[in-house]
Formats: C-alpha cells, sequence, structure tokens
C-alpha cells in the first residue's frame, strides 16, 4: 500500500520511518524540515533500535504527492480548520483512508463536516517521542497504535493498514472508536492540563495528597462524561487504573505541558471544550475539568500574548 | 479604653495608629520591627492623610503588657494555632473583647475552642495596605471595618470600640456576623487563589472571557453554601455586584497573591478548607473552589519547599 504522511513531527514521522523502513511505499509532506531531510535524510533515534532513511520521498506540497491508499494525518489539531481544507484535497479523490493521529474528543466530526464523503478513522497513539532537531525524532518508550473504525466502508484495507504496521514493528489493534476516545481522554484531560496549570510533571503532581486525589476526581468525571454518553466497558476501575501505571512511568510532560513551555498554541479546544460540550449535551457536568479548561484558556493566551 | 494590638503589621498598625492618632491609648505587640519602632516611631502614608507616631508603646512580649479593654489580633491565620495560646494567654484575665481582624471563615470558631469563655468579635476589614518596610505602613485606599459579634456578651463595650473607630476616622458599622463572612467569602474565595493559580491580578483574570466566568461560577458556589447553611442576604445579584466593583478597581493583588509572591504561607485553611468543609457537612458540594483549594495546596508546597 501506499502512504502520505501529514505533518512530519514527533509522530508522524516515527509511524511513517517505520513503515517506510519496513519497505513500505511512504511519501512525507514536510514544511520547514524540507531542505534538511531531502539533503540528510531522517533519523529515528529509538528505545527499539534506532534507524536512518537515507532517501525518504519528501514533498513541500500535497499537490505533488502521488496517490496514496491511506493518508495518515499528524497535525496538531490546533492546525485543522486552518490547514486541512487544502492540504486534504488534493489526496482524496481516490477515497483513501485517512487515519487521524490526533489528540482530543471531536476532531473525526469535525473533519468529516469537511469531507462528507471521505473514509476516516482514529489513530490512538501510545507513545513517548519527540522532535529533537530538524530530520530526527527522539523515540523515548512505547509506541503502540489502536485504530477506531470511525467511517471507513472499505475495511479489508483498514485490516492491511494494522497489518502493515504489525509487520512493521508497530504494536496495532483495531479497537472501538467511540470507547477508545474516551478511554484516552481518561488520562489525557486531567494531565495535560494539570501539568500546565501547576508546572510540574506527573510525578508531583501524584506524590502531593491533594492534587493526586483531584487527579482522581477529574478522572471520574470523565468516566462519568462518557457513561452518560452511552461508552461501554469504563468504570471507577479504570481511574485507579491510571493512577497506578502513572506511578510506574518516568516523569512525564504530556503533549499540552511541551507545547506550553515552547509557546505553541495548545490543543484546548479537542482536548476539553469538545467532550465538555459532548457530555454538557446530554446533561452531564464536568465543573472541575470545565475550571481547567477557562484556566488554560487564560495561560495560552497569557502566555503567547 | 484601652487597646491591646496582636499582630503589627499592614492592618494592624495601620488600625493601631489610627487609634492612637486620636488619642487612645493603644499597646502595640512587635517581633522583627520591635527595634527600629522602639527607635523611630511608625509611619503611617495613606490616601486619607499620612501622619507619625513618634512614641508608640511597644512590647516585645504580651506578658508584658498592661491589661486592656479589646485585644485586636490581626497576625495571619496560618499562625493562630502556632501562637495564639501563648500570646493571648496573659490579656485575657480580665475579660477582655478580642477583635479577630483575620481572613476567612471558621477563626472565630477555632479561636474560641482555645478560649472557651472569651469574648470574640470578628473584624471585616475593607482596605487596600501594606508593610512597605520596618516601621512603615501603605495605606493605599478604602479602609473601613464590619464588625460582627461572635459571642461578646458585653455589648455595651462593643459600642464604644465602633465608636472609638468612627472618631478615628475609621468607617466602623455592626453587622450580622455570619452574614458578612460569607459576604466577604464571595470575593475572597475566588480572587485569593485565582490570582495565585494564574500569576496575574484581578483586572486580568477579568479581562478573559473564560476566567471571568469561571470567577463568577465561583462565586455562585460560594452563595450557594451560604444559602445551604442558613445565611440570609445572599443572592446571584451579589456576584454580579461584585464582578462590576472589581471592575471599577485598580489592578489588585490579594493577600493571598502577595503571600504568595513573597514565598510566604498562604492562608488555605481558612479562606479554602473550612468553608468548603462546612458546606459538605450540610450537603452543599463546592468543586471548582474545591479544585483550587487542591492547586494552592500543591502551589504552597512547591513554593516554599
Amino acid at each position: 500500500m501506499r502512504y502520505a504522511i501529514i505533518g512530519t513531527g514527533a509522530i508522524g514521522a516515527y509511524y511513517g520511518a517505520k513503515l517506510a523502513h519496513a519497505g513500505n511505499d511512504v511519501h512525507f509532506l514536510l514544511h520547514s524540515d524540507y531542505d534538511y531531510v531531502k539533503e540528510h535524510g531522517l533519523q529515528v533515534d529509538s528505545c527499539d533500535g534506532s534507524f536512518h532513511l537515507d532517501a525518504p520521498q519528501v514533498y513541500r506540497s500535497t499537490a505533488d504527492m502521488p496517490d496514496a491508499d491511506v493518508v495518515i494525518v499528524a497535525l496538531k489539531t490546533t492546525n485543522n480548520s486552518r490547514l486541512l481544507p487544502e492540504l486534504l484535497t488534493p489526496l482524496l479523490h481516490t477515497d483513501p483512508t485517512v487515519l487521524l493521529i490526533q489528540n482530543g474528543i471531536g476532531v473525526e466530526a469535525d473533519v468529516q463536516k469537511m469531507f462528507p464523503k471521505t473514509q476516516i478513522a482514529a489513530g490512538l497513539a501510545f507513545i513517548c517521542s519527540a522532535k529533537s532537531e530538524p530530520g530526527r525524532v527522539n523515540h523515548q518508550c512505547y509506541g503502540s497504535i489502536n485504530i477506531g473504525n470511525y467511517s471507513c466502508h472499505d475495511t479489508a484495507q483498514l485490516k492491511r493498514l494494522i497489518a502493515d504496521f504489525d509487520a512493521a514493528g508497530v504494536k496495532a489493534a483495531e479497537v472501538d472508536y467511540h470507547e477508545a476516545r474516551w478511554k484516552k481522554a481518561v488520562w489525557n484531560m486531567p494531565f495535560n492540563g494539570m501539568t500546565v496549570a501547576l508546572g510540574a510533571q506527573t510525578d508531583k503532581i501524584l506524590a502531593n495528597a491533594a492534587t493526586r486525589q483531584l487527579i482522581y476526581d477529574q478522572m471520574l468525571e470523565v468516566i462519568g462524561a462518557a457513561q452518560a454518553l452511552g461508552v461501554k466497558g469504563l468504570d471507577s476501575t479504570f481511574a485507579d487504573k491510571m493512577i497506578e501505571s502513572t506511578l510506574q512511568m518516568t516523569p512525564y510532560s504530556p503533549s499540552m505541558k511541551l507545547d506550553y513551555d515552547f509557546h505553541r498554541p495548545m490543543e484546548i479546544e479537542y482536548i476539553y471544550s469538545h467532550p465538555i460540550a459532548e457530555a454538557r449535551a446530554v446533561g452531564f457536568d464536568m465543573p472541575k475539568l470545565a475550571m481547567l479548561e477557562a484556566e488554560l484558556r487564560f495561560l495560552d493566551a497569557k502566555n503567547r500574548g
């Protein structure tokens, strides 16, 4: 299968490079790193074994890219409404599977509104990686990806995509779309914002009794919202599990904290506003996470003002 | 009447100096500033007219102070449990009125537990003042004081105290104790903590639509708690009034923000924990203010760690 990677950052570059390194036909859209990668290739420093792509197929514009079977979108969601209409249009006339490896809740619905006939799948990446310098990705740990079918009729192609990931050394599985997005939100909603609001990593926040309880209460808000929206397979034991597994992790800065620390826009819209509004629409209130959303709106404006 | 001032900081020094300047017999307990004030006196730089006390009556220990009719306690509440038993005991055998000019809710009840027979009144200061250097108070604006009877049987003495304040140019009035403490909390609970959590003064927080709404929602939590506790005279129009009057104020850092900025302990216990627990005991939840309490516990530990 042929792949197009839109957004060659810490996530897109890693998964695209893994697919290419395994022999798939992968085409990368690049922006600021184009010249560097064109000349020097793409380096992946990885806990699973580092490697280098000497001559990746790179482009400045999606209009120049060949038709692909799968288009992987790994932009920050803060770019979606501004960039996706122009970037995706040239790639859609052959009805590819569009895999959105993006954060939050409500992303697929909004992209579907832009492109009503497009086949969309959700990619949930469980990975610690960062772009350390131009053309270089540092993959620290984890790396699996869960894939949920949002609106794909070509389910055979979705299975081939999962098989390609697996063959490339990326653990991949198909999951229930709705359940997967909300399960991930149980961790994402508390920790992304609280690490920003408190200026601290996960370990420090859990070491303090007051904020550990707060994180737990916020997780229960997400679980309550998911239940109110009819999502199966989530109860309070999942919050206990998430706290326990976070205690086992090395001290961690979620993507929102990195965005904040580097004065980039934070993904408040899809990590907070959309799920909070979805829950409110069915009468479920998330007061502590709504407060966190307001604090983040303020801090984001101050941080980039 | 004879006055003893315990805690000669921005609040105690201002009110004590006003009483002394008007001719009352005022005795000040001083700690770090004792030598300076003994030698140079006490300077009040005030929007209502500056003045200087050349030879205030100052002490290092309450054991050396004469009996007083009124003992004014203007310590930070963070010192109460550690210092009050020792400081107050020598002053109480003549059954004076103890006026607690302190922040928060629940202070009187806890002091009453230490001294079950003592006559306690609550002083609610509406004042912007700061100790600018040793022996010098900067009184920027406002200055009135509301006084609520908590457990005074000598109500004639309480009226004399109010008359003395008035005669000294301090606008004073007797108010309902419970209503006054909760009304003040409507402003204090949102703004004290949020200015710390967001690292910003009142004006910036109200200029942002998300945090202005958050402050309003937090005020409604306080009003709801007060109503659940049977406090009269409070409804949502009071929140509108508080937002409006704060918009008219010059940009302001509440006392908790100053404490935080100078790495001093914050008054979390009486400004947050006590009122939140009181409301919870009658089944009323304050989720956003409870979240703020947890954030402040974390920030306080980090700030003084």
